[in-house]
């Protein structure tokens, strides 16, 4: 037990007013929306906001060579492996205004804090992911992902974006803005990894509980499919002579639904994003592409449905041909148990009602899992809406969220190293 | 009866090695393709190159206010009614060599073979319409349609392209390349039209034909179709939940595409441009914008389909709602009687094997024929290919084409006032 309790040591009110000034980078008109994606200006100069913020509190800001962005609050025992604790800044193109900033705005609310009292053993990492949404440069994740080996720097330097830009550049002038910043080698031993976040989706706000204590995250799959097929006049070329992409494509989309919520209606399939070539009025399409995103929570029925969509895309295609590629392959995985419990035991310290629930979302916490203890602190957002203008928690859990972060870190930063 | 078949009269190596020429402006370096779009610096270097031959060969460039290029040679009677005879220099963005192209240059062919004799009774005027295509400013043909005034300049200087460049600023900048040129009044009267195409399906071919007289063209209707859905997160929005724009246009184009070919098997129906929103791999598409095509001989039969298809639309959206904005409703006409018997007549004293038959596709002769006499000539391309790097056309066909075009004008240029 604390002598007070934490609720009262996160300036609330603070928090808050910093994700809303944050919103305003990258807000496009559109009441709460937020165009704030990865390597942008935009994303620059959210780092630039936030490291004036940390550097204001006594974090040392850093970055590595894979664009994240990391705020040191130095420990009494520099040598021992420091705690991280974050989440990413960059936003989907018609984004809201918490998904990523919430976790790294309260993870900088908990060091502050934890700035104000006595040094703690370890040094606390306060830590901003490049690129986790991966709507400009698909997949995401890649600064998770690099720091935790999992993927390397040289292959997500290699991704491209929809103007054939590649990521490689966009980091090297994305990094060269912020010469005057430290660059720390890539990847380096960590106690343990949290991360703070809203839920996206509805099982808080039906439970009536303000604190989600995430089990793991559901597995997930996604391909880029190309649809080959022939172009030709639009008013001039015979039905039963055409190969037409775009037909094909329609085809693949409803066999592709109808088959995977039957199998399993609890599935989350997607094709969020497609290309037409040409994408003339008068002419047939000639070729397709586009991303598919298949997750379930449960491996072996994951594993069942990502054979059969690769086998609906064959029978579905002819006259058409295709070729499929896999982007993503990520099991379901598992958090710490200790830390599961931990952020358990802080809510019911502090009075907020918790329990325990699976991720629906992917976070760069599954990254952090495969190198270290990690733990994922969600609340409530309304009505589930995430990647939406609409996307709005309350206040009281932005605040409420901070300070279980806060009582979990106090205790891992003077745990026995 | 001539004194020497017109055959030997046009030069049909030259009309060859220019309709190469010309296929460099725009080539993409895909063997045969050109994209030489409506109003881009390609289209302005095509006009540039037409109005240097033309201006060898003695005829006089105009441009008036819709970006139509004429090139006139002067009558005996200058005071009447010109003859028009020409076609596009625009293509799609991924076109072949010789559609719009080869009536243009075959008509400046045989104006040159006419200057080279002693003058007419009547001026003929060499025509490049401005954007046939459509594929940067949907819809297309405007610069005929305002020619015969079945539309009006301004409405088409507010069609925009993907960037959102509206025609008109286009249009203005196209023709400030131009400023040494004379400007013409928008529209005059034209004692008749004469336009050579390739056929852009396989009729000719299917029958040893080498020239087509056309007897009309097949209607056409078109819609520019939204979905609107809702904008939510791939990984946690429940199926059953979800209002997906994407998954709303698959179920729309298999359902249409069913109805339609089994109603009436020799429609065309084609769905040839379609845009995501916010098309991003891991959120739900909240928006489908697309353009349906949809083409009958009988008008009857394309008013019952097009009624067909309104209906399908807003059966299958739900739960998304749908906006549906009709552009083109275009009957199908039938070219001028006379017309289509002196191409017939024509072709069968030069020796080359004719028939008549409708277009499919739709042209710029379709807007005149509804101010002036108006008439086509079809010469065979490969297997019915176009809109296509493959479209192709033989050298000997395209001299036949002509020198039918030059018999054809001969006759009406000399004809009573």
């Amino acid at each position: 037990m604390k002598d007070e309790p934490s609720e009262t040591r996160v300036d609330g009110s603070r928090l808050w007013s910093r994700l809303m000034e944050l919103a305003q980078i990258g807000a496009t008109g559109v009441p709460g929306e937020v165009n704030r994606q990865a390597l942008s200006l935009e994303d620059a100069e959210a780092c630039a906001l936030l490291i004036g913020w940390a550097t204001e509190a006594g974090l040392e800001p850093a970055f590595d060579s894979a664009g994240n962005l990391f705020l040191t609050l130095i420990g009494n025992e520099p040598d021992l492996a420091p705690l991280l604790c974050g989440s990413h800044l960059d936003s989907q193109p018609t984004g809201g205004r918490f998904d990523g900033a919430l976790g790294v705005l309260a993870a900088l609310e908990a060091a502050s804090t934890l700035a104000g009292l006595g040094r703690t053993r370890r040094s606390l990492i306060v830590v901003a992911w490049s690129n986790e949404e991966g709507s400009r440069f698909a997949p995401g994740m890649t600064g998770s992902s690099v720091f935790a080996g999992t993927r390397d720097l040289h292959s997500i330097r290699e991704q491209t974006d929809a103007e054939g830009t590649n990521l490689g550049d966009a980091l090297d002038s994305f990094l060269a803005r912020f010469s005057a910043i430290e660059k720390r080698p890539l990847g380096f031993p960590i106690a343990a990894y949290l991360e703070l976040h809203i839920e996206q989706a509805d099982q808080l706000e039906a439970h009536g509980r303000v604190i989600g204590s995430v089990t793991g995250i559901q597995g997930k799959k996604t391909w880029e499919i190309g649809i080959n097929g022939s172009e030709a006049h639009a008013g001039t070329e015979p039905m039963a002579r055409r190969k037409d992409a775009l037909q094909a494509f329609a085809r693949i989309a409803v066999a592709l639904q109808e088959a995977v919520t039957s199998e399993a209606p609890e599935v989350m399939f997607t094709i969020g994003h497609l290309d037409v070539k040409p994408n003339a009025p008068s002419v047939v399409p000639a070729q397709v592409r586009f991303r598919m995103d298949l997750r379930h929570a449960d491996e072996t029925t994951l594993n069942r449905l990502g054979a059969l969509v690769e086998q609906l895309i064959d029978v579905n295609a002819p006259p058409c041909a295709t070729d499929i590629k896999r982007l993503v392959d990520a099991p379901p995985n598992t958090f710490d148990t200790d830390l599961r419990k931990g952020i358990l035991a802080a809510a019911e310290r502090l009075g907020h009602p918790a329990m325990e629930l699976l991720s629906a979302a992917g976070h760069d916490a599954r990254h952090l899992a495969k190198v270290t203890r990690a733990g994922m602190i969600f609340v409530p957002c309304r009505a589930g809406l995430s990647h939406h203008p609409d996307e709005w928690i309350e206040p009281e859990h932005a605040a409420a969220g901070a300070a279980v972060l806060l009582e979990v870190l106090e205790n891992l930063l003077d745990e026995e190293g």
